[in-house]
């Protein structure tokens, strides 16, 4: 239409038919990580990242990992003494099963209500092309970006990452940064943008209970042995007090309290209890009960059971003593825990629970540290500078109940301190059926991201 | 050989090679009566116990039922004023798998170290057999029976029995008895003849407990809502105190203290807890630490999860926050504790102890009322006597933690008194690989049988 555009947010504002259609050619490739009958769709995924950085005018490429690859890309032209931005997303998806629950097919892409619905559309596709598309904005229009520029595009973040630090540590110089900047979370609610102020770790066991040598006849031995499966659920049942807190001694020992204004902030943040409760199908009743919900999913642990099984588990009675119980337990951490000295807690605590004729084993599966920012600095000045220029809006502090290891990893890998903020709004779906990404957020993501470049250029 | 014998012990003796290959014959018979392929077997196995019974000397029949048919035999010739016995057996066995871990095959008898393997050796082909034999020595060698007898051979014992009570109600006048003599039990230990005096009773329940309305993300969620499988843990970990109590409210109302003789019986018996840690693989460290194991087992109530499931159930760590918690636990139950009685109190219960955001459903499985004998009337004393001619000692009163709901009703029924008198040994392996049976308990058991009918034919 007309000529050239100096200002980034114009081209964004021209541009954006055409945005909408190059991010339903991403949601299209069916780029499930998890499944290996896709591993040709998630390839294809990667090239297809390759190529809209360079046609923004970035350098890239898509390096080969044991798993699926990793794709680089790097603009390094505003010089040394500028800050270095990594860019952080995954053009993986999850899987879309049941298919049967989505109103429009998961790969594509439908737009109604203001919504575009699709697998990945969130969670990360359409955050990570969101990014894309506001380096592609000030490259068009000033032939430059304010920062230098990496970005990091993995496709194994649905199935936990497995290849990514030791791609991070082989590739460090790299990959080396000042900030890492994240946006594959959520905002609080419509309208209220958001940064995250902190992550909660995870340290995952599974608990053994062994009885008898064999399963035995419940009416035969039943009061003389000790059952397993009774054992663990007092075990696991003891794991919380009467007001919720876990019993665990010295698992409180390393909770370090947020500063105040970080306290204020959330207890100012308006919870709706009705909401979450139609949403979730029961009250929000767990946890400490000395803590509101948003305090309990954002800076306090918590200890949820994510499986258990014992004895007879088919139709009908049989009248069963079982040999053995088990219970996949999880642990949500805060700083300043660690994965590590909440197993040996654990351990400890058990070893003192076992009653006797029961032996008690604790087998670790998975462990992540919390990550809690520092929300004082230029950083978030920064970011709460863009985000209001597009919103209108000073963002609010949230905090996010789930684990991402690898923002910890790349802050020690790298030496750099990350910027979490997201673009998707509550009940976006994100692991289930009818993924949806609002556009309205869609399109002042990207505005906010041209703003955020500009920004983390001040010195 | 010799000429006619007029003493059925002698027959018993002289006819020992002979009983030994009948039983032989009775235990190839594959008679699984849960295993549809064995259906024409465990038919096979009723024609058999028939045609026993008539060349015995009594009539017999086989009658059919929805399932497996009943055998029945009599023999009234001991006039009015005689007593009636009914000899209940079961000619069905269990399934034998794993067949691995059998030394010789299951259903081709093999004698070695006095003792004869074979499923269904114990239980209960072999001590049905033991009745047969003693009826036909008395009459082979007196022509008559002290007693009127009527022998109730069901093939269905293994699976619940589930047409028996239908059976026996239609049937009631033709089976009518004073007295119900079972041999289906264990002796104390070698060499100490035993009488049970109780049974336990059942009740099997299966409880469900649900929180939010479908499965959640654990870190997003944990903390904030209920999770039920933590719930379900802790109602059933507070199902019992610190002393092996079962704390729901009223549920030891109606335990019935056993008389005084009664208790100093079991606490005179010689309890070996090495050689029953050796046999299970624990040490007997369950139920109330007031009591001793064998009250643990055989006066006192129990409580034991017989099954539980919840969320992830499968290799490595998923991070869900499960919808639903299931857990079956049965209560075994003493005089004068009633299954029903123990459904209400339990519902009231758990009714209480549900937490706020989980809802816990209570659905009934099986239930089964215990048994309590009177040991101080003329029957018990028949049956002392009986044991003592054949073993040379007198014999003790145990108990039985298991459940045999079907003695109750027949006693109701038909208005008769049990006497539960078995000669298996411990050990015996009766619903496990290389179940055997004693032939000293064989030969002994004949004749103890022979004594029997005589001692309870005395006013």
């Amino acid at each position: 239409m007309s000529g050239a555009i100096s200002d980034p947010i114009d081209f964004a504002t021209r541009e954006r038919v055409r945005f909408y259609r190059e991010l339903d050619e991403f949601l299209r490739i069916p780029s499930v990580s998890a499944k290996s009958e896709h591993d040709a769709d998630t390839g294809r995924a990667a090239d297809w990242v390759r190529e809209r950085l360079v046609r923004a005018g970035l350098d890239a490429e898509v390096i080969a990992t044991p798993g699926h690859p990793v794709v680089v890309g790097e603009w390094r032209g505003a010089g040394p003494r500028a800050p270095t931005v990594l860019i952080y997303g995954h053009y993986d998806v999850q899987p879309v099963e049941p298919l049967e629950l989505w109103d429009t097919p998961p790969f594509e892409p439908n737009i109604r209500d203001g919504r575009i619905y699709a697998r990945g559309s969130a969670d990360d596709k359409g955050q990570l092309f969101l990014h894309i598309k506001a380096l592609e904005a000030h490259l068009a229009t000033r032939g430059r970006l304010p920062v230098n520029v990496v970005v990091l595009a993995e496709g194994e973040e649905e199935v936990g990452s497995p290849n990514l630090v030791p791609f991070v540590r082989e590739h460090r110089d790299r990959l080396a940064a000042d900030t890492v900047v994240i946006s594959d979370s959520a905002m609080f609610a419509p309208g209220i943008p958001s940064l995250l102020f902190s992550l909660r770790g995870l340290a995952y066991f599974e608990i053994h209970a062994t009885g008898p040598a064999s399963d035995l006849h419940s009416g035969a031995y039943g009061g003389a042995v000790v059952n397993p499966a009774n054992a663990l659920a007092r075990i696991i049942g003891e794991l919380h007090d009467e007001t919720g807190r876990i019993t665990i001694p010295g698992f409180y020992d390393d909770v370090r309290t947020p500063p105040q204004d970080t306290l204020d902030g959330i207890r100012g943040l308006p919870f709706d209890a009705d909401g979450y409760a139609r949403e979730v199908g029961t009250i929000p009743a767990g946890g400490e009960h000395a803590y509101s919900p948003l305090e309990r999913l954002w800076i306090r642990p918590s200890c949820d059971v994510n499986g258990m099984w014992s004895g007879y588990t088919g139709e009908g009675a049989k009248t069963v003593l079982p040999a053995h119980a088990t219970a996949k337990v999880s642990f949500r951490l805060v700083p300043d825990q660690s994965p590590d000295r909440v197993k040996v807690l654990l351990e400890e605590h058990l070893a003192r629970m076992a009653p006797p004729g029961v032996k008690i084993k604790v087998v670790e599966l998975h462990g992540g540290r919390p990550w809690l920012a520092q929300p004082e600095g230029p950083l978030f000045a920064a970011a709460a500078n863009a985000l209001e220029r597009s919103f209108g809006a000073r963002p609010v502090l949230t905090g996010e109940g789930g684990s991402i290891p690898i923002v910890v990893e790349l802050e020690e890998i790298l030496g750099a301190n990350s910027l979490l903020l997201g673009f998707a709004l509550p009940g976006a779906n994100m692991h289930a059926p009818n993924e949806w990404f609002a556009t309205d957020c869609f399109e002042k993501g990207i505005d906010t991201l041209i703003h955020l470049y500009d920004e983390l250029a001040q010195p």
